[in-house]
């Protein structure tokens, strides 16, 4: 089995978000961004255009970190120094040399954005292809509310990836906040293959009828009835859940959501380190709740429930003395995640030059 | 020499104690009490029948510590899937399936409570032995007092026995507390092998006539002469150490305790990882002084020396920089740590296949 | 290129600064001052005579650090078992033994003292060479006015030095404090190397004509037209800078210094550990100022500025993944330190048995 730490299982050809749009400062903004992905520092920063920018937060000179330098325009000046370096990595100038060295320049990393996620390519730039980017279309989308979510992990983030693709944890982990019954985790998914337009992972279908609906929904209406409840998603390369959730009252037609609670989520991982990791998260509900109340009440359930899964996986982090799963347990629990961790296995190994 | 860390010097065939009981929380208590020996995270908890029982703090599925879960009468419910362990460790219900596999299990450790010690054996169960198990009498006995004392040392254990197995830092590191007077580094100890009845290690007598009785004395009775001191004690396998001292007025007798001051020691050291240690320790007298005052006064001073000793030896422990004695130089204090340093290295060979 | 960090980088017959006279307390002061120097614990001392001795703080029986022990005279008892050391580091005392064997020693180290600095030399001592000291004069000369300064860097010694070689950094970190204006990047330096009387490393000079006086200067004068700057230095082995800096109005003659702000300061790198480095340094100015205000607001400059360094090296250095320069890019800045890296890891070589 795959192992949980090392570059080893880090796939380099794929979009990994970097930061949710409203994190990068704006042009006339003199604070500087920097965040690691993959051990690499990424200054990314907006041009007067407005389009944005990532480049190697690391001076080609002696390697100072170019975001504490500052902005002039749309270049950045390192503080060591003086090198200046335009929006694609390239030195314009070199205080005191004519011309800068044909070699002064820093990496650019290709960069998109897409429904309010900044994306970077940590692979090989020529094979950067848009087409492979998620649809995370609920993180901007009028028909959908949601408040923007960061937790940092000091754990690798496969272990997270395990606890996304296996949501019979809901039941143990958060009896009193996303799970409510012991019924999801004897709920048997149906796991399949996602392998089409450029998206590859799993998907995996969960449907629990006839329970008690968990304590946030009451935040959109009241049931007298229990519910049935289903949970659809993806988990796709490198490590991002797209997810269809709700319940209906019993008795209601599967195609009548007319007195349905139902919720789109975006999450995502996104190695900072071998043994760190960035993760980016929204849940969002249909806006015809159009109630602040509810938006930041739902934030904050899914904050405290977040939280108790990097509490447990922190805690299981300790207990792994030498981070490799080989003498885990695999049980039915774990076909999703055994199946992503090999589809991902194979992958990284089918990168190796 | 042997190595003053690593796996290398570690002993599995014996009993370490893990807890004193009174940590152990009771069966209607929801707290869950886990503690690392020998890097390996151990549960001890009590059943309704009152007995005790430790297995591995890491579910056998995916390495959650169990200690974060809850308690099920008898059983522990793990807090990330829910599987069901019983005292013995074997899996009783995984969430969703008919019967658990017959591989889910996680590992059992003997256990034995003597004088409220709690012991676990971490080498081959088959072999455990409570005939083996120390005399370690005062901690409990109707004829002495004490309090039970716990600390924890960020240095390698070994360390520790040295400084135990070594009395002639008394005058020097505990001038006013245990020791008092140069005389005590400069009496020469009887040093023996001891090997008889499960018990394996080293017998150190050391008499010391004709000195001031040390501060501490005083709480038990007054001297207007000085006094003949004695400290006879044995450290046995793993590390612990049982010990008689006292001292009386010089020209008493030496079967006259009459106007003696009699203590009787037990201290034990456990690793908790190859750079950590738990410490276990009481000092008692006799219980004819019946009075609190005495018992806290001397448990105090016993933790002021105890810390002394931490000051002393995570300082040696920071000057030791590649954590091996092969370039210290040997002196005539030192003949008992080395004999019981000798006999513990072919003890850990003997144990290797 | 030479590594950054790394036992390889260390010249050991030299000497290096480990405190300033002030820090080592008085012979009837009960303190004792100890310091790592290249990983080496060095207890440094003064006995009755005034003079100082500097020993290992290790004794040699089991590796306790003699600076917890206490002084007995002009000798040094270790507080763990009572062995006592002269000022040579010859034991003296063994308790319990009639005379000390004749290996009881630790190691004793050369030591100089020159103009308030104290330095140890850490190398053979048979080639210990006082005519090897640097000429650090302003540090204690009545016509020179300083504050001595300290600062702890977490960093490995050849980055600081890489800063101190390369002042074309002063136009841009230090743009508020020592250096006022681009043209000192422009300046291209003059780069010679020293090797006579004992002292080998790089003379730097630099000359900005006509520039604006840096924010400092106003302290000393005031100027209505611009000025002629130059920086003189030597950066010597192991790691010491000497430098004659100053300023006169434009038109002044370069031998008329009637109207000029002169300065001397004198600045040393003693790595502590591989990563870690001790910085000692001061600032001069001619002592016909002879105004505590401004010694203190001189230093006060001088130690945001150095701040300011250490910022930036430290951010540099944890960019700096693998602690090799070999990825950087060698500019026209860099002649200084390459040509000084070059001939140091020469003599490393060369010291190699």
């Amino acid at each position: 089995m795959i192992a949980n730490k090392g570059r080893a299982m880090w796939l380099r050809n794929c979009w990994y978000v970097i930061a949710w749009d409203h994190e990068i400062p704006a042009a006339d903004d003199a604070h500087l961004f920097s965040r690691k992905v993959l051990g690499e520092p990424i200054l990314v920063y907006r041009t007067a255009s407005g389009s944005m920018t990532a480049i190697a937060d690391k001076c080609c000179h002696r390697h100072a970190p170019l975001s504490v330098g500052r902005r002039e325009g749309d270049n950045i000046r390192c503080g060591y120094h003086g090198l200046l370096f335009d929006p694609d990595g390239k030195c314009r100038e070199v205080p005191g040399m004519d011309a800068p060295p044909p070699k002064a320049c820093v990496k650019k990393y290709p960069l998109a954005v897409k429904y309010k996620w900044v994306f970077v390519w940590m692979g090989d730039p020529d094979k950067a292809d848009e087409t492979m980017l998620p649809d995370n279309f609920s993180c901007d989308h009028p028909d959908w509310k949601n408040i923007p979510g960061y937790l940092h992990y000091e754990t690798p983030y496969l272990l997270i990836a395990d606890n996304l693709l296996d949501f019979s944890h809901l039941s143990y982990v958060h009896p009193n906040t996303l799970g409510g019954s012991k019924e999801i985790a004897l709920a048997k998914p149906i796991v399949e293959t996602v392998d089409a337009n450029g998206q590859r992972g799993v998907k995996v279908s969960r449907f629990i009828p006839n329970v008690p609906a968990p304590p946030f929904y009451t935040r959109f209406r009241s049931f007298d009835s229990n519910i049935d409840r289903w949970f659809v998603y993806e988990f796709l390369f490198p490590s991002t859940l797209l997810m269809h959730s709700g319940g209906r009252p019993i008795g209601d037609a599967p195609d009548d959501n007319s007195r349905a609670v139902i919720n789109h989520s975006c999450q995502t991982l996104t190695p900072e380190t071998e043994t760190s990791t960035h993760y980016f998260f929204q849940q969002s509900h249909r806006a015809i709740l159009n109630d602040d109340t509810v938006r930041h009440s739902m934030y904050n359930t899914l904050l405290e429930a977040f939280n108790e899964d990097r509490d447990m996986i922190s805690a299981q982090y300790r207990n792994l003395s030498d981070g490799a799963l080989e003498q885990m347990l695999p049980l039915h629990f774990d076909s999703a995640l055994i199946r992503f961790r090999k589809m991902l296995k194979d992958a990284v190994e089918a990168e190796k030059p």
